[in-house]
């Protein structure tokens, strides 16, 4: 690993999960030394939703978890760590299937039942053998806990990122654990990275879907590091729960789980810009008066992916120039003369112009610290987003132009 | 000026062009001193043609620019550097007027016949007195030649940049001889920068401006540093000839003209990249095989813009997996069992997966060089497209996050 992120959180304490019994084992996708192979066995009906990447070179274990996804059932899921097995051709789907087929043997399954997702070097088959001998290894390994697992899944994160939520559904108090790798190769408009929710909630199937999908569009798809989408991204949501599912996505039961699920996944997202490649600052980059919710998304997107902004912020510079120019190119409606952009809630500009004289003390004050909030106004309309991100460093050079395939 | 950039070529020799003359002046925009204000004189019956920025937040200048070329007829040229005059409300309105008075005052002609640009940076009010001070010094300063002017309008540029190209139009050889400015905040889909072509050619506003629109969508807006559109960018062309216009696009003539105007564009498009912030590797992106010549401009945008393949190339690392990330992320069609990639010229992947055993000598050479080409097929259909760029290097961190507003 490398040196931690400035902006790591620690591990936090993590209940187990009823129905959810977790095993990590050496299958050794590369030559380091630690576990790379997580196998998460699942309690019988255990319901599964998941949302993900919308690139168009998705890997055989997307692909793989798409089709399992239409039956919404899961006994287990297998997480390989330092290769994605991505465009990998027939060589890359038969590793998924052997996978599949060895848990399924196992635990008297269907394959179909066997979720599959692998992280890491793109282009190099994932090793049949090793993935075997390590499904072995795992299955007879002593149970391992969250923060194991969380470690095992990694691959360039520089820290474990994990988070816990609770909801009152149905009178009784249910638990989601979720736990998440990711740093670099972070793009929105989809999952951006591997995610594994765990609940001992009973969520039927398209429900949970439902529910993910929403929490997705809030999470997920408004983080970026670089812009750069994975061709392995995705979030599955395993329930394990026994008892009356939920069945739909009306009522307080619902509402409460949705408002965990979603607060859930906001954690983990943040976890993730906070392990972004290089950053030193964790930026929140809020716009309103848009258009549309889908219109300031695309231009709080577009600030957040502009190089010029993340290396203004990097060098705790308020330049907002570079912020106009962000909103100027996004390609969506702005009007210049309206527009305002805050630093720290302090406005630096409005109505198409600087504001003469603002205090600058305190912005920057603000750009020192090592949470940065953007704001952008831009006096159109009701739409408004917030997306998260981090800033452009020499680190991310040095991380991305050493790494070797 | 910072240290040369390692891609930089010597500026060509170039002629005079009947009907232009230079002058430039310092208007001590900023504490600089070196001249920031270049004047180009213009013969009567010069036509003139343009392409502007498409942000939703141009400068004022790009503003007045649009509302002349409407009339088609030039005058003069003023160039500020080191103030874009962007974002700055009615007070830039308002400097770019007085700018347009003042030599229509001294020339006798309508404010309309001045075109006026400015770039630096952004949000401060062009100071009026400093742009009418200059003005006055450069009508009576003695006539500057190719490198003065160039000299001029340059800001973070690191070398200047100018070409000259012929055609013989009408029997006799005209001459196109232009000048450019831009480094950074460079993306396509607009002008990407301030780029001045002067010809001794006659040709009619009209066709000049269509020609322009051809030239530019082959050239400048298939170049991108860093994805980041300014809020200036514009490309005018001046027609200084006298005789019988060009007045249609069609004919031996026009033929000729637009590839000398063509192969100008090019010329000075790459030595915009040849000047990218922090640049060492000149990067050739080639796409065919897609489904249209748009959607093949879309992924190569997307590979030449995608910060995991620009420090791929600047580690001369021939990791062709972030090339499928990045044509997986571009939304347009692709088949991931279809695509195919070369380095210089040597296929590494092909039909969905690596080329077992490819020689990696060769391409490990071919990226240690300075130029790099990148091949994509999408064995969809026929469109293609060509791409510039340049690497993502710590040089460009440290250009944007150490340089204040």
């Amino acid at each position: 690993m490398s040196e931690i992120s400035p902006l790591a959180l620690p591990f936090p304490e993590l209940p187990p999960i009823a129905g959810v019994e977790l095993r990590v084992a050496r299958a050794g996708y590369k030559d380091w030394g630690r576990c790379d192979l997580t196998l998460a066995l699942l309690a019988e009906g255990t319901t599964v939703a998941g949302v993900t990447t919308k690139s168009r070179c998705p890997s055989p274990e997307v692909e793989w978890c798409r089709a399992a996804l239409t039956l919404g059932h899961a006994r287990a899921l297998v997480v390989n760590a330092g290769n994605s097995n991505a465009f990998t051709g027939s060589r890359g789907r038969e590793a998924v299937e052997a996978i599949a087929a060895r848990v399924a043997q196992s635990l008297e399954c269907q394959p179909s039942d066997v979720f599959v997702a692998s992280t890491g070097v793109i282009g190099v088959p994932l090793p049949i053998d090793k993935a075997e001998a390590g499904i072995d290894a795992a299955l007879v390994a002593p149970v391992a806990d969250w923060l194991d697992a969380t470690n095992a899944i990694g691959t360039t994160d520089t820290f474990p990122k994990a988070a816990m939520t609770q909801a009152i559904v149905g009178g009784r108090t249910v638990t989601l654990v979720g736990i998440i790798k990711g740093s670099g190769m972070i793009a929105p408009d989809m999952a951006t990275m591997l995610g594994f929710i765990f609940t001992d909630a009973a969520v039927k199937p398209a429900v949970l879907q439902a529910m993910l999908e929403r929490a997705n569009a809030e999470t997920f798809s408004c983080i970026t590091v670089d812009g750069d989408t994975s061709t392995s991204d995705t979030v599955l949501a395993f329930a394990t729960g026994q008892g009356d599912p939920l069945t739909s996505r009306e009522g307080a039961d619902a509402d409460a789980f949705q408002i965990a699920l979603t607060d859930l996944c906001r954690q983990l997202a943040h976890g993730v810009i906070r392990d972004g490649e290089g950053a030193s600052k964790f930026i929140e980059i809020r716009v309103d008066g848009a258009e549309s919710d889908e219109s300031a998304r695309i231009i709080g997107l577009s600030i957040a992916n502009s190089p010029l902004v993340k290396t203004a912020i990097a060098g705790e510079d308020a330049n907002w120039g570079r912020v106009v120019m962000a909103v100027g190119k996004a390609g969506q409606p702005a009007d210049r003369d309206k527009l305002s952009i805050s630093f720290g809630g302090v406005e630096v500009a409005r109505d198409g112009s600087g504001v003469p004289g603002y205090d600058e003390t305190p912005v920057a004050a603000h750009l020192k610290g090592s949470d940065v909030a953007i704001g952008v106004g831009l006096g159109l309309g009701d739409g408004q987003a917030t997306i998260w991100t981090c800033d452009l460093t020499h680190g991310y050079i040095s991380i991305n132009a050493d790494y070797r395939s």
